[in-house]
């Protein structure tokens, strides 16, 4: 039987789990948090820091095969365990390139990979010699996660004073949709691509309000969107996952945001609307077993489920039965303890052949289930 | 978070985790194989005999809700833990008629359900006795299990010396075809059905050779087993999942044969095959939430891998990369280590749309995906 580690025992390394139940596989989780979402459903659960090279190294050296779940860890130790003969899926060689953002957008423009034009600063004086790239983002290169880490500057008084350095400046695109694709790989560089997901954002809001799969747009572009993860993964010489956010701008160019080498909030919809869940595909990858079909079994939407604004506590959930008990509403909960705002706490996938009917339990969804803190507790 | 508990750790209890997975819940196992499918995949896992009754109690005490993946636990263990307020689905009562095919049988014909024609028998000389009710099967009255504890009785010299009593005999029905319909229900009586499947024998070998779904039957027929599997689960008044055998003869009329309180192998399509898999559908009433939608996605079939003959060792799939090739082929490995002839070592369930392509994809799993011992290790 083989033996898989992940890095990182949140709700991915959750859903890689229920992933490999179908298979004859045992799956390691390392994680610094005692009360992780994959701690109550993994036997072999080690305690401890993804970012430490002892720590890592020793929860690898006994494994077949090791993955991510986050692409902050300690590559060095990947790199070691590379060395000693095991299988590590994304490449630490990728998750290097990723990780850092500065590397990343150079990747991408020695590859000719259409990329939003960006300039490396190094320190705040940098920002200041380039004021003329403003407005642009300034993204920190390393160790920014979920939205964290990227600043809107439309004069140099916008960069937070407490910012950490270095980082890149990037001008804004005119978007007209940002869109998402998971593309799997493996060994033998068989390629399977997800057809494209679309973010749908609330215009009052500016936030993510849910995600449509398969995203609007015109199946040429829907190709041309397939062909460029295509290039990227290929580019990377990537074994495993890889979403790839992409801007369409107003003029109906596609541009590479960012990258990630590991299963993506963007393929959380694959488990229920496509013949092979984003998990599974990175299961059959480490396992070395042919890549599954991704085509689209059903539309679909997904909706995050955030911890609600108030004091963290004891998860508690409201709505569930009401959400229940309507056809094709499939819910994940992952388990965590403690509901903080703003914190991801699971996931509802919505598949309804009818577009009208699907957006009405998008409503529905969004306005009866909320996610909180028991204060009764 | 609530904590359900399982009796048995087998490969039923490792798809309910797989199902569990996706709601806040702990799942602990009860089970004597410190090797058990589960094992790997379940933090609370104790070691130890679902027929014992201190080994029941103790494990059942402190969890929120119980129930079994196989009938021959202790039922007494069970009755104290819903008198010290415990959830126990199915309820012991049911479990402590079904567990006993007698009684089975007499409460089918108490409830006037049709079932065979049968004489209980509680001892070999009774078999005797009833010469003139030959031919017809001897069921052993507890602890059959898989087909096992059943023969075919032309004449009383067909009735194997060491067989064990009490038991039954029962008339042979003139068979059709035999069906199987898994019906759940919940604490309020809601009730969910799924459609009927056929199991397709080999005329050869007289084994089952794959698992249709739906059944290829009229519309008719499959109101009317659904009707059939409503009435048992109502007579019984049973909360959790039932898998009611029926046959259905040559004149067109259906028979119950006998029921499964639990998880049911001919209930496996329904992983990919239905909206709500039967393993969820347990879970969800276990929960006390809403029960799922069973409507089919996808016609399927189902075929069990069984371990080939030749002696016991460390499990070895061959021709798993061939079939994983084919779109609409799911594989699910029970992740057993020791292959034995005969052993259910996991399940291919094949999705197509066409039919004449859906057998020939059954013939090519059945052809390719061996499950034996590796006889280098």
């Amino acid at each position: 039987m083989k033996k898989i580690g992940i890095l990182g025992g949140g709700q991915l390394g959750r859903m890689m789990i229920q992933a490999a139940l179908s298979y004859d596989v045992e799956i390691h989780i390392l994680d610094p948090d005692p009360e992780a979402p994959c701690r109550s459903f993994c036997q072999y659960f080690t305690y401890g820091d993804f970012g430490d090279f002892d720590t890592v190294f020793q929860f690898g050296k006994d494994l077949d095969a090791i993955t991510i779940e986050i692409e902050k860890v300690n590559v060095d130790a990947l790199d070691s365990l590379l060395e000693i003969g095991k299988t590590v899926f994304p490449q630490p060689s990728v998750i290097r390139t990723i990780q850092d953002k500065r590397t990343q957008k150079n990747f991408y423009q020695a590859q000719n990979i259409k990329t939003p034009p960006f300039v490396l600063v190094d320190r705040p004086e940098d920002v200041a010699k380039n004021q003329s790239f403003l407005p642009a983002f300034y993204k920190v290169g390393k160790g920014g996660y979920d939205g964290k880490g990227v600043f809107k500057l439309d004069k140099l008084e916008d960069l937070p004073p407490d910012v950490s350095f270095p980082g890149l400046l990037e001008k804004k695109v005119a978007i007209e949709k940002e869109i998402s694709v998971i593309i799997a790989r493996n060994k033998e560089g068989d390629v399977q691509v997800y057809p494209p997901v679309e973010s749908v954002f609330d215009p009052v809001l500016n936030l993510v309000d849910y995600l449509l799969a398969p995203a609007n747009i015109s199946s040429e572009l829907a190709q041309e969107a397939e062909d460029l993860a295509r290039q990227v993964i290929a580019s990377l010489d990537m074994v495993g996952l890889l979403a790839i956010e992409m801007f369409l701008d107003t003029q109906g160019q596609l541009w590479v945001n960012e990258a990630a080498p590991r299963a993506h909030n963007s393929g959380h919809h694959s488990i229920e609307a496509n013949y092979t869940s984003q998990f599974e595909q990175l299961i059959r990858a480490l396992l070395d077993l042919p890549l599954g079909s991704t085509q689209t079994r059903e539309k679909a939407a997904m909706v995050n489920l955030i911890g609600e604004k108030g004091a963290p506590g004891p998860t508690f959930y409201q709505g569930l039965d009401q959400i229940m008990q309507r056809e094709g509403i499939f819910v994940h909960l992952y388990g965590k303890r403690q509901c903080k705002p703003g914190r991801k706490m699971g996931h509802v996938t919505i598949l309804h052949k009818d577009k009208t009917q699907l957006i009405e339990n998008i409503e529905f969804v969004k306005a009866t289930l909320k996610v909180q803190a028991d204060s009764s507790k």
